[in-house]
């Protein structure tokens, strides 16, 4: 982290563009935020036909000098890396390309400009710099419960699927055409939108022997909800108790399960 | 908490508004909880047609006995408290002025009374008459936990919002205007009445891509909420914990906080 | 629990039908579940019109027949009882008069038989005789455990009252009349429909304000339904934990924690 | 699981088909794995009008080849076992037959082949092959937990049976039948949709007695979600801890089952 004496234009660009642990990295990084934000809402209102009516040529300049902007920060980015190829297909290098690009394109063809909205995933650069603040422990703590728990979510939610696709099937069968369970991938959507007990309506049971077939996805949809939650829980407590606890054990007895912050054995008083 | 002898009427007054650990304190906590239910339900039934019909008029002077009665007190909290500017700009002291200023408002302006509705904020001070009940413990044991929560929830409240306008801008490019996801902010509006698995089914995909995606919106929503339960869930039991722990301090070096099973000192190492 | 040599038969008849540690006692409890059973399915398929249409007779007939079972019941529990007042005032026993009531009463007033739906409410004599079977420990656990969380489950729902009631009111004011806000206790049915994330659409916002403060009522609704999990889950935890330790400290070195099972302190082998 | 010298062609043939410990069984589950999801696909597909309309003929073709296969597939599991009988009665055998006499029913009944969606139960094998992955260890553990809780599962399930059914009985009373709540039937499904908060819509309260009562549905099951989940809760807990207990037995009586900090066999007292 400590910066070498000698250091070309390039690497010093690199260090604000990239990195974060330099007082003018965090300026980039806060500044950009907040042009990402900017851009966003600028889309965002751009899409309400009033706000568009109304200010639609401001919206589209602003959305140009977004595009500039993101455009300079994207050659700034290339020419400052090391290995810009690297950048270029990570995930992150493609949504900063696939924020510019629309505008490009929407000179030739137009409507491309639609794709803008896309800009919306820039929003998860916001993690990267919410990990420089005081949340970054909460951050770190909440995604080590989360990576032990993936393997049994996973097994979870592959159920959850098998289900859906049976029981949507069931109800392809049970149910009538016209009912709006029209066909299969109709029928699981369906199974999806109840068991997640989301429940739009806009396709329901008709027949009595679909909705008892329903009534019964529904329990398991409210029932099953507790084997995620049981496993986060548990993993947020496994991840608590790490962080909590020194695996030290005393020198003297031999014991374990002392605080962190523990100088001494609790059981015997000898220095740990 | 002793009344000193000497006492003033204005501190006695204080003392009877302001705090609770009086007779006359409890009494006036309970009058007051009572007179703001009673003025909220008699905005509640004048705001229905038919009871309005019937008993417009009662309501009508009901609404200005209350206005007068909170005027009363509005102006003895002013006249007995040391710093009234105080008051006056706190949150609560705001609201008690909400509750009457709509009824004098409306003799110049009609409609004004309208704003009546807006008593129910005054429901936020059941909460300070609940605590000189037994809830008292029960409260403050809640309330330890999800102060510690809030920012770990905050983080999953940040994640969620990112998430809905990622997904919503992402629908809005998918469907058709035509279905409801006729701008962004309505898009994003879909994506949370989704992902809350509220479903009203107000706006609901048509394509069966958007349907695919909302499937995955569902889906996310359905499994997310494990998070903020695994962390409340985890911060009740360290709250339940810590109401374990021995409150015993070291007789060597006075620090606090060891295991209920500890025997010796966790920092210095003397007999506990 | 050992039947004295000397019963009368008003004794013997009380030990059948109110209690269930005899064979007869058991037996009838069985024999009641099913008559309660057959009864509410009699009522439930009468209800539908097409079984109604095709076996009104039959329905008609079997209902009289349940009735006159139910009143002989009540009167053998009237005349077996010691204290007769006493039951009939208590919730079964009110229970029970309301299930045999309607059909006397549909003999003077036409209608009255619609009020045998009441019926449903002997289900509650299901849990006593639960009860009897091997489900006894569970129930007996899980009942500890939510009654110590009521307190604090009871805060929470206050709480989510006085939100809904605030929320509704200011939902109230926001929405126009027309979108079914219609006053505000309609208002408040919509705030709970959201915030239970129930959303079955019959009310949704239509301003953009609207939907608006409908996303923060249902990020709200999406996350306090933590806090009710947290508890229950924890005060199950304390209740599985008071089951399986012992509360015994070793008599020879003081120590806790011991499982149920154990013969010799686990911290010294010393006999417990 | 070490392979007898002398084993018939059947007994090879029943461990490639039945078991999966050596690399034929293990090709042979993932080969039938993928034939049971390609089938799915086919059927999915079809039953989209647009599909069916384009790619009719083939998805017939391809059905039939999938029965001809499933048929030889279920041939060889009757010849290979010793006790076939066994295997056709049992779940997983009933499951493979209705996976392939719909077609075969199909050239006699028109209409018969619409069964065929009953092969989506066919992904029920799917666990099977899981077993085989690194899950095993992970669904063991899931399983576990869910087992343990079982009991008291069906225990909030009854509870929530018998509360839809008086709730729903309620309703029948209190609505109009022209709101949807024509019979009790009816009016039960409604309760299941509100109090497991699926919410569609389909049927929704009309009268203010009828929101009230629904109001009360909705918070119930807002709030008894929590029961579940505490229950799944602690027995993953339960299971983890199970995992992390000791595997260690008591050198002296060679009992097992000690906590991970215990020094002395908790039933003898011998040093472990």
């Amino acid at each position: 982290m400590e910066p070498k004496p000698s250091k070309t234009w390039r690497e010093r660009l690199q260090e604000i563009i990239f990195e974060s642990n330099t007082a003018a990295g965090k300026a980039f990084d806060v500044a950009l935020l907040f042009a990402i934000l900017g851009s966003i809402l600028v889309v965002m209102l751009d899409s309400v036909t009033h706000y568009h009516r109304l200010y639609g040529v401001l919206f589209f300049r602003l959305e140009w000098a977004f595009t500039l902007l993101f455009t300079l920060e994207y050659l700034l980015r290339l020419i400052s890396i090391r290995r810009p190829i690297r950048y270029i297909v990570s995930p992150l290098g493609l949504i900063d390309l696939l924020a510019i690009v629309p505008s490009y394109l929407s000179i030739f063809y137009v409507g491309a400009q639609s794709l803008l909205v896309l800009r919306a995933l820039r929003l998860l650069r916001v993690f990267r710099i919410f990990k420089l603040t005081h949340f970054l422990t909460e951050i770190e703590f909440l995604s080590v419960a989360i990576r032990a728990s993936l393997k049994k979510i996973s097994i979870f939610m592959l159920t959850v699927l098998m289900l859906v696709t049976i029981l949507g099937s069931v109800m392809y069968l049970v149910e009538d055409r016209q009912n709006g369970f029209s066909s299969i991938p109709e029928s699981i959507y369906w199974a999806i939108v109840t068991i997640t007990t989301v429940g739009y309506g806009d396709i329901s049971p008709v027949t009595p022997l679909g909705k008892f077939i329903s009534s019964i996805v529904m329990l398991i949809g409210y029932g099953i909800i507790a084997v995620p939650t049981g496993i986060i829980t548990n993993e947020i407590a496994a991840a608590a108790r790490n962080k909590n606890h020194s695996s030290e054990s005393c020198p003297s007895c031999g014991r374990e399960g002392h605080d962190a912050d523990a100088v001494f054995c609790k059981f015997c008083g000898h220095h740990l």
